[in-house]
């Protein structure tokens, strides 16, 4: 059967049908308007639960064979405790030892620690991924050894996927730090506490059949029940479900280098010159090493001006929650804890809120928290003339990234990206970036060691800092600039097959990614 | 058309259809088994709501306008202000104004405060009414004066029929204490706080337009969101929304009737023979002066004992956060504040946590927390021999009251009713009752002024309390005792005509009431 592609509205060439499913192209940030029904799971009736609140079963294979588990479901995990999750692999070895067959792993993220599981890709137990391919099954995926396509959505994205039907979840399994035998649970305390459980708020809202694991059960009433227990089907304890240490890594650190300090100042600058700091805004950035220096510069700003900011969005982090403490920021709204800081003040600070992909990304929803950002700061691999962004692939064309909430915060009234201009040598900024993740309509500046350039849409900005005695250029000549010092690159080397999708919010398809030629 | 009528398994003869819709006969507790799923509400976009996150229009009916009322829609409010409430009869009233006509109102509840509302059923802007009705709107049903038949619900029945699609809410009117631009709510602050808001949470998760309406705005985030903003369509300001002293009574105090008090010891002094009163163990007493001494006496003996109950289920009141504070209930899990001190509680207090009708009462769901509970007590206006009971009619036949949690709460490992063995020389203990709202089976003691009966199926309490010195009767000893005092009362005189539908918690009907033949 040959393949029938279309062109999308960035111009890419789309399939038609991905892993067999039709696929909607991309149509523009606001084009698709859906006109569909939320998806409603089966109905459950309280007669078939145990009366005392006690879900708890043996053992997780247990638990996944009383669930229903069989070929081809679609098994869901959340990515809380990065790379120190223990579950998700365990979750397929019993899956491999029940001899089931061609499942789909649903994760909201997946990390090196899951590397195990392409034995599991290789044997057939697993089909293919859908979700975020961190760094070695990106890879095997990039190798063209996975039988499906992988595909990526955004943290919003796949609260939509699940939320609008597009994926069916049959069972999701929930690591909890904490939860109670009915399946009350947060991540707020126990060995392996995480902070918040958002990215599992979908799967258990949706999933068919709902299985929390803990190692660190509580009695009956688990509070605050950030996942609640009248979606949960059964509950296992383990001993241990994560690698503290790898969960929440309590050394984020501001970066020391001179030159991402040095974008990192003139990002908060160009902030200030433009107006955007100003009393009762708001901000969101990353835990990077760049995103935490700018915080770090945005607190020097409002303390030196006695302004605060109504709200920051996190991922949290010891820098951002000193900010909160102090009173320079209102609130944090949450969605995720870098470090122990976060944590603990998420565990105490009633201002130190949890949100979850529906409060904060979903675009299928009445509105969302991302729009109504003052300033969103962002990474990127690549970026085009256009401003149109990568997020997922490298310049060697692998997939070893995932979306994030990227994409969702790109709705933000300001999405700047502090990049540096060249990374190993190869210019960040393109004629043509290697996948298309955001449109560069929704990107308003970059920022580099060796310039700022404004999007030319974006008039208001370029009027607003003419006066600042920043280094504004353009796009076009901090990308000479780059390939003065480095030459222009190569395009990387494609098969035909492609190996992944990557969604936009809306659940078109934006752009696929190609297995790379070796 | 001839109606046709089907005996259910209470022995009870229901209409096959009412209001033009097929009725599902009651099965016993567990009996029926739905196959259904879960309804989805229309998927909206994001792109279709203000970026800035405000959702602010003019006035309520504006929003009503923007939400499309039409001929023939269903109208959803809550109760939270009981019978301060300011907002339904002005949706009416901008209805009205509107022009339209025949909507269904499906409030979870209606107070005398609604009897404005009269008016609108009588000119036909409003159809008919599914929800509890207290006083006046259920006497105007009961004389047959409402176009369709009532549909009354317990508050988990209501949750389950919203979930099941049964009834769908085509716009939501949601007074909120407290709110933001975006539509986050809550009841915990505000001139008109109540505590909680859970009554709306199904409204606001599956009503196809959300207008929240507060006399009390915020900037965002209005924490904690008890609505969230992420299902609002509307946000309106109103000058005020509930009168503050019929909100929270502030006033709600123990029994002084020495009959009552008598009744209340020997609930505790049951309760404590019969080894429910132990560390660990939870119970809900509702809010009435009965209830409130019950409370207390279960104080006395957990201090006199050095234990603690692990939870207590609310309608909180000072009482209740009394036994809070002193450490004697770990954790008061909350649908509705009754008194100031519970509203202050909430705010304050994270062990007293605020709950909804999906997490405690939907039988719809992967259990509840109703059938966790070591002990309820609970009323009722009449008993059979059987232990059904009744808590809708009067023995005049008159429909005065609503079901609230008390269907639900009947699946409490030990449901007690502490009733008064007759009222206004009325016996409540009659052969049949008026109107069968929970079959016997579910409920367990009754005790009176003059005695305790134990249901026969629990042999176990029987048992248990046999050495007790308790003065444990049969119900048809307690029966002939009232009757003796009383003489036997005459059965309500009714027409043919089903005034309203008594649903059972999974969407059967258990029972329908007829006019009454005045």
């Amino acid at each position: 059967m040959t393949i029938k592609y279309v062109k999308n509205a960035v111009g890419r060439m789309i399939p038609t049908e991905i892993n067999g499913k039709p696929v909607i192209p991309f149509q523009g940030p606001h084009g698709y308007k859906t006109t569909g029904w939320k998806y409603g799971p089966p109905i459950r009736t309280c007669g078939d639960y145990p009366d005392d609140g006690d879900k708890r079963v043996a053992d997780l294979k247990t638990a996944l064979a009383k669930a229903g588990l069989k070929d081809g479901m679609t098994i869901s995990t959340h990515h809380h405790f990065r790379n120190g999750d223990l579950v998700a692999n365990q979750v397929f070895q019993a899956a491999a030892e029940l001899g089931v067959k061609d499942l789909v792993w649903f994760p909201s993220a997946s990390f090196p620690c899951h590397e195990p599981l392409i034995e599991y890709l290789e044997d057939g137990t697993i089909h293919h991924i859908e979700g975020s391919m961190n760094g070695p099954l990106g890879r095997f995926a990039s190798q063209g050894k996975m039988r499906g396509a992988g595909v990526l959505r955004s943290h919003g994205g796949r609260y939509q996927a699940v939320q609008d039907g597009e994926v069916v979840i049959d069972i999701a399994v929930i690591a909890a730090p904490a939860a109670d035998p009915f399946g009350n649970a947060n991540g707020l305390t126990g060995p392996s506490a995480c902070g918040l459980l958002g990215f599992a708020l979908a799967d258990s809202q949706y999933a068919h059949n709902v299985i929390v694991v803990t190692d660190h059960i509580v009695p009956f009433p688990c509070i605050p029940w950030q996942v609640q227990g009248n979606n949960v089907d059964y509950v296992v304890e383990m001993d241990q479900i994560g690698i503290p240490e790898r969960i929440v890594s309590g050394t984020t650190r501001i970066t020391k280098s001179p030159d991402r300090l040095y974008i990192a100042e003139l990002t908060a600058k160009f902030c200030e010159a433009a107006g955007i700091i100003r009393d009762g805004f708001s901000f969101q950035a990353g835990a990077g090493g760049t995103a935490l220096a700018i915080g770090n510069y945005f607190g020097e700003i409002m303390r030196e001006r006695s302004i605060k900011a109504r709200f920051a969005r996190g991922g949290s982090n010891q820098y951002l929650v000193e900010l909160l403490d102090q009173g320079l920021v209102e609130h944090i709204l949450d969605g995720q804890t870098f470090d122990l800081e976060g944590v603990r003040s998420m565990r105490e600070n009633p201002h130190h809120v949890d949100t979850s992909p529906f409060t904060s990304y979903n675009y299928h929803g009445k509105g969302n928290f991302a729009s109504m950002l003052d300033v969103v700061i962002l990474g990127a691999t690549e970026v085009d003339l256009n401003f149109n962004a990568n997020v997922v692939t490298h310049s060697d064309g692998y997939l070893l990234h995932g979306i994030g909430g990227w994409q969702n915060c790109l709705f933000g009234k300001n999405v700047i990206l502090p990049i540096p201009l060249f990374r190993d040598r190869i210019p960040v900024i393109r004629d043509e970036v290697t996948t298309i993740c955001g449109p560069g309509e929704l990107i308003d500046v970059i920022v580099t060691e060796r310039g700022i350039a404004i999007n030319p849409r974006r008039t208001d900005l370029i009027e607003g800092t003419k006066d600042a005695n920043l280094p504004v250029k353009t796009i076009h000549e901090l990308k000479q600039e780059a390939e003065r010092i480095c030459g222009v690159p190569q395009p990387a080397q494609f098969t035909d097959k492609v190996i992944a999708a990557i969604k936009w919010v809306d659940g078109t398809v934006i752009d696929v990614v190609r297995q790379v030629k070796e």
